[in-house]
């Protein structure tokens, strides 16, 4: 599989870029990097680009007004079949707007959405949207639902998976006028397996195959879930630190808490899916470093082996009539 | 000062409830039990009531089927001046429907809002609004931010404090509609001390006194804070028990661990106050063991001792010019 890679995208670039791009080149993925003139790519591949796109940029603007950036030209590569794949750690809303300029929409999809695996308890959950769409309508919602699905049976090997809507109570008619609307649209369409509302409180616990939720929300809960996590467990690490007793258990419960770190942390899932375009990208963490580029690489080198694009164009069409 | 009690409201009721009756009756506030006949409250006064108003019973309906059911005469109790603050761990949806049927809201009040400290390492964030208002309009959330200035300053001690929108990004152009229109607002409003955007991945670390967001997006923000650290320590916890040496630092790290889910305990602040109403309602937790219960009594008490009521009648007026 060949993936393009931005090589100035994210807060680490260009250094743990390209030494996640070695780390995944090693697995044996065809990777090109993205950049200016002169970059050591110790050897890979360099596409030469001549802009770069800042993560403060305003997105349609700079697509527009850098079309030879890094990340617009792989985004440009996957649009033109020279690469299977794009991805970047830059800005995610520049990633949007340059897979609808360049790749543009699958027939039949309102509006691309972003899916997260969330590394639940019980198993991953995808999350869909994650951030894409600020503001969305009940029948975009219901097409994340069935992007998600798509997601979790190809990439997660889910048999029929279970589908819940975020909302804030169990009950079918507890939500705001978005979730209630969606929720019914939801329930009538027979070709998702829907299986109601869900509370944000089971979300680290498990609680269906894909959560929906619009771009808003979606995003509010993977951040508030990320900086918890992160939060908490640097707490507990101080707590920890303040007595001699602390410390000595602290080192005994290392290994403990870096298994649960390491399951919990999100390079270890290395990136996001932006769904519903004619081309497959991935969008890695601002702060990615090396280990979360090379798990967006396999991730893009995974999801263009599965096919995940065509499998999403074959079904959207049927499936998608809202 | 008289603090009336709901004595059939949450999960755990009568028992606990009864428990944290006494245990905050023992403090020295002047507590009362709104219940059936018979119910033994342990020498705690009782006002008897007949009916009953369950968790999944619609609000609005229920507070007007059942004007004799305990949570209903708890809040009618303020409202004639026989109480100075109600408590309840029932149904939030029905104390909110009866506040506005009986207290009725503060003049200039476009809706009651729920206020929640969070327990952030930089000190206590007051989110308003948690969840009364699945939807919301700009000109509501700018209240809301007045409401919280209000808690913080007169519950907390905080001067001007500084008041900050949850959003998806720090930039003022990110976010939603709503946000967005909310931002310039506030941003307008000069008897706030605004400082911008706030993204939901700081929350626990604390990203100002004051963090408003609409109900729906306030109550998803709420549930996923509590709800990621309960499933994060059980997690760490699973994960410390699965080896010996783990079992041995784990019984090392106890107290640490002991201090810090005390302080994130959402036990310890006790409940929610509902504001915006002409009297002062505390809601605490469904869940809500005796300790609860007593510490959303002390929070009753101690909000009518502040006159928290008479500080939003006083300023709100004036202040929300919307």
């Amino acid at each position: 599989m060949r993936v393009a890679v931005d090589a100035l995208g994210g807060d680490n670039a260009p250094g743990e870029v390209i030494l996640g791009a070695l780390e995944a080149a090693a697995d044996g993925i065809d990777v090109t990097l993205f950049g200016p003139r002169g970059l050591d790519t110790h050897g890979l591949p360099l596409v030469e680009t001549t802009e770069v796109i800042a993560m403060a940029d305003k997105p349609a603007e700079a697509v527009r007004a850098k079309p030879d950036s890094s990340l617009v030209a792989c985004v440009r590569a996957v649009a033109d079949g020279a690469a299977d794949a794009a991805v970047s750690a830059g800005n995610t809303g520049a990633m949007l707007a340059a897979g609808l300029l360049h790749m543009r929409r699958l027939p039949g999809v309102l509006r691309p959405a972003i899916a997260v695996p969330i590394p639940a308890r019980q198993g991953p959950s995808v999350l869909v949207d994650a951030g894409a769409n600020a503001d969305a309508r009940p029948e975009h919602l219901v097409q994340f639902a069935h992007m998600g699905s798509v997601f979790s049976e190809e990439l997660l090997n889910v048999h029929r998976p279970e589908v819940r809507l975020l909302s804030i109570g169990e009950e079918d008619e507890k939500g705001n006028q978005l979730t209630i609307e969606t929720h019914r649209l939801l329930r009538e369409d027979d070709r998702l397996n829907f299986a109601g509302n869900a509370e944000s409180r089971d979300l680290l616990r498990g609680i269906a195959d894909v959560v929906v939720a619009d771009g808003f929300t979606g995003n509010i809960a993977l951040k508030l879930l990320e900086g918890t996590i992160a939060e908490l467990l640097a707490e507990l690490r101080q707590e920890i630190g303040a007595t001699p007793m602390g410390k000595l258990g602290g080192l005994l419960i290392r290994p403990a808490a870096r298994r649960l770190r390491k399951r919990l942390d999100p390079d270890t899932y290395g990136g996001a899916y932006l769904l519903g375009l004619r081309g497959l990208a991935v969008i890695a963490h601002g702060n990615s470093g090396r280990t979360a580029v090379a798990n967006a690489i396999r991730l893009a080198a995974r999801g263009a082996e599965h096919r995940v694009v065509e499998r999403l164009a074959e079904r959207l069409p049927e499936r998608v009539r809202v």
